[in-house]
């Protein structure tokens, strides 16, 4: 690993970061890793992918090089580029670039987000030939067998104008997630504030009724995030109504009737 | 502190800006502090949240570092950049990478103006891992207990085009402001402009008609900050008159419909 | 003053540009800048804002920044920007960050033409900090009390796409210009032409009548500007039917017909 | 003048371009040149305004600095931007800096495709004040008396997107420009084509019939332009069905049924 | 010429490019050039427009400088440009610039496709004038006798958006190319491919059966250069079903309908 | 071959990539080879065209250049830039300029991707001239016998806005490519995968179940890359129900209608 290797390269080799497995996930990413091929994550808002892509990274001892995809990023942002330095100009490597050089997993969240030009560049990446053709430098870097590449998306509100074209889509093997099952969010939610496991199931509880409005009224159901975030702030000695109203229902709607309507079912739960 | 600190900052560190609470705005501010949970805050123009932040920064003895956002500010702009100085490129912190740096808090105004690739930037300082990745340096900065985010807008006018993603803002506890309680609003427009509170008084009590207008023929209600320019006027010697006509009239509307519609009111009150 | 002042600001201290006040807004424009406050004039094409503004500049003693805006000002033509100069990079101040160093009057005319980044940057120093903070060379400039800042746009004809959003508008002082009564616009014409007092009142008296025709069939009715064009033509030997044909009936339309009606009420006074 | 005075320059001032006037528009001009007023001209295309212009200029003994307005024509192509030369950054004047420097002419041709800067720019050089405000450089340059701004289009067709906005429409003294009469058509085409003045009646004629179509098929009338284009093969013994072919109906249609009907007319004159 | 001229330059004026005349068209271009007229060509794909100017560039012995315009041809590229060689900064000369210094025919092919600014940098070059001004240099160059510009595009498919103002189209002498007739197309098919002539006769004899499905079905009749494409696979020894499946089908639409209806007149003609 | 000849080129020579022919396209290749034509692929996502290629230009011992086009893709990525290096400006050729210079395949993948000028700067490469025209350094290439140029698209999800010009489709001779029957694909699925005959017949006996959905619910049939992706998870010991989940649902649809149609299939295949 290069000298520039980043503090977040090095936490991940020492500490395994907590991620509660619901079903063959775990399975599925070391075979695909194994097999070398490369990964798609589906799934709603604060699930738990990127804490799950960090979680296998650790497992499998390898480097993580993440980037949060959006519509200014160009190919250069990951592949790299020529900076002016003391009168010279050097070639810096962008993320993925190094995931291939080193042998790292790049995991590229919200991948519809970026420029056509980004899904391109991991085209010659995502078929058998496995290569990172950098223009620029005139090098052909043929990716290791450590080197994975993983990428995400939100089904729920994808646009027609932003969607990942069949011929990037099928040169991924592909998984779903989705929040956790109750019992595992309640023990992720207790873990990660503090709060006693019977007061998160009701917290779990209450998202279970508020994720049945997503559709309707809500874009996208409460995230197992925002349940940390409100248990945290109940652990601290917040009331509940008073976090749950800045957890669970600001964040989730500017609009006053479906504010009321999360009211009430927060009221049912813990009035 | 580095030596290019500002002017405002050492300021904000020495007298505590006039805030008037109106409900539980401030626990709810520090909680999330102590818990270095990002924070959203939603109301409409002039209501006070921007001099809510300043108060809050002082009494937390934290610097204050402000964007105001807009259509074409980058996430260099926040992030920083590398200037040409001397014949030598230097890289230059932008707000987002100073606070961070140097423990403190940064406050992004009418965040919804700001272009895609600034939200996503502050995506990985706003889940549990509090990191800003640097990519044109190769740091990865870890943001210290003393860094907080906090954003705002305007849900009043946003536009379908412009409004937080539903990833994004499920990564912040929020809450809603309104114009303060009248007798807080008093006491907000006599402190700020000096004139007497009753005459004050006579102000506000107009505010609430002007503001039932909203939605009907006004975009947006008067804001506290009009009432205290009106006021302003009025104790520096002008007309009732011509100072509500160039306060609370005509910064509010180019239609002669409605510029009679709230003149009509301005003169029950003070006819 | 800087040794750059420029020939404007150096005669706007000695001569005070003529102006004819129509109502009480020479007194609107003194208190805002006694209390510090920003102000937006509102009016038609052609009306005397300009030139307002100039004369009030003067009257007070400071120099006047003048800014026409448009599509492509960005903020950094107002604020600056680093050029290169002898090898060097040398920070360049813009028109409104010398206005915030010298203690003057910064005037931006048709700010609605201008990018949603110019008005941002407008709002700290439209607020009670009265801030430029300048990214680039890491500043934060406080505004004197002799600076002032005012803006100036035309409510006949902004697109929706363009209009200023309430949360600007809101931070500033308004008040509407329109064209002068007759008698005041008699003596501007009589006065910058040298035509004839009395000749000038029948060109003001035939201008009220082609005013009318606004809204039907014309975008914007005859401003002051070209009535004196048509008088000072007519002052220098031109036949009359010659110097309205060209002054105001040609430059107000295209459309024969509506050249037509404004002939008839020409030949209709003049005939 | 400087000493990089074009050739086009020197031309100028030594022989007057051939110019028939219709009207009284000569006297116009000059009334405007000496009064130091701002031009308009209008009219369609290939009628003589360009011609027109260089015919004053040399008349009032003025360089003159043509420019043809297109949508990517920035305020810098008009009034200079800094170069790199020989490792030194030098201030090179574009075409209305010098008109201003120098005391010339400058015509901006189709001024309704320039950008918004491009006319803004134009602004306070054609209000009382005459300046032209170069920020880049710090000066501000005030326009001598033999400075002189002309601008033309075409109103025939504008697009809704595309037209001069009232505030700056009326800055400028206007005049309609249409083909000349069939008399000084005659003489315009027989001297610059060298065919016999009978013969160029017959092409006149002509002419005046196919002008009548537009509208109906013909987006524009046939030019006098390619009248002398028609004459000039004629003059060298191109067959007049060919040369008529190949200049009044090939450049002004592609529709066969347009092309058709164009024949008709010209055979009706010549068959 | 300078010591830059091109390979395709040298070339050009030692081997005239094969062309076979369909009508009068050498004699009107000819004509152009001697009476200093831009000319402009309409015409289908591969009819043989490109063709016809090198034969005419070679005949009349002057260098010809080709441009294929499209999209993102700036003017600049035509024009030229500074470029930073060896740290100095250089004038290169675009082709237009070079064909008018040295006398030479400059062919913009396709011109609609081109830029604004590209078809505005032509207008004074096409009037009476014949001039280049190259605002980066300073210079304005007067085109010697012997410079001709042609441009081309084909009527058939062009947009709205993308179409020659008339300002722009009556500046030159036009004509229409289409197909060869017949017997012409045969020796062309003939000559290039090496095929036997009957065979060629066939090939033509289909290609006119196709190109009268234009229009319903297809977008764009066959050109001459698939038809030489089709007899040099079949000259090779292909099969003539798969020589013209794949030179006279499968380019022509992806439509399978289309592609169907395309097979049965090839089967009809040589089944 | 240049010095910096990457790795790809190197291996092509050595080792002819396993490829298993459908019809005649090899002999449709070396024809189009030896002629000196340009070809382009039509073909569906993951049938083979890249192999395809790499197997052909491996043959034909000439080394190959891949592109994958993009939006953003332009002509000097294709051609070459200067690029500042130890502070001299160095040209570097593009993969297109190489392929032309060392006499190889270029191959333009999903050409229709790509903006206008690129498609542009093919034009002269594709007549018979076969020149390359670099205007940045003022060459003018001919490419020699041994170069070839060879574009793709998918025909099957052109937009209106995205899709070849006939002026320039109609320069390639052309071949459509399907997936492939099914005893060739069983062998592709097992040799690629490891997986038995029996059990690979199995899987593309499925697929042509699934692409039979295609049109109706699914954008794309399911390609032989993902057979072999799920075969090569089978074969790892992976349950076939999650290897099929995995990479034959999963990556088709995010649809839950459409997953469940898919599973039927798969079920009633397997179950």
């Amino acid at each position: 690993m290069s000298d520039t290797a980043t503090a977040s390269d090095s936490a991940v080799e020492q500490t395994l970061p907590y991620y509660e497995p619901v079903g063959s996930e775990c399975a599925l990413f070391e075979q695909a890793y194994q097999q070398r091929l490369p990964l798609l994550l589906k799934g709603p808002t604060g699930c738990g992918k990127t804490r799950f892509v960090s979680h296998m990274a650790a497992k499998l001892g390898r480097p993580l090089f993440t980037v949060s995809c959006h519509d200014d990023l160009t190919a250069a942002d990951l592949t790299g580029r020529y900076l002016l330095q003391g009168g010279e100009t050097r070639w810096v490597d962008g993320p993925l670039t190094r995931a291939v050089r080193e042998g790292g997993i790049c995991y590229l969240d919200e991948v519809v987000e970026a420029r056509k030009d980004v899904t391109v560049v991991l085209h010659p990446l995502t078929d058998d030939r496995r290569l990172l053709p950098l223009e620029r430098t005139g090098e052909l870097l043929e990716a290791p067998d450590d080197f994975m590449l993983v990428v995400s998306y939100n089904p729920g509100y994808q646009h027609i104008l932003k969607s990942l074209k069949p011929s990037t889509r099928q040169r991924f093997v592909a998984m779903s997630f989705d929040f956790p099952p109750p019992k595992a969010e309640c023990e992720i939610v207790a873990r990660e504030s503090g709060l006693a496991y019977d007061r998160c199931a009701a917290l779990v509880n209450l998202a279970s009724r508020l994720r049945a409005m997503k559709g309707q009224d809500l874009e996208e159901g409460v995230s197992t995030r925002l349940l940390v975030y409100c248990a945290t702030l109940i652990a601290a000695g917040m009331p509940i109504l008073e976090a749950t109203q800045a957890t669970l229902v600001e964040p989730l709607s500017d609009d006053q009737d479906v504010q009321e309507g999360l009211l009430e079912s927060i009221k049912a739960t813990f009035g």
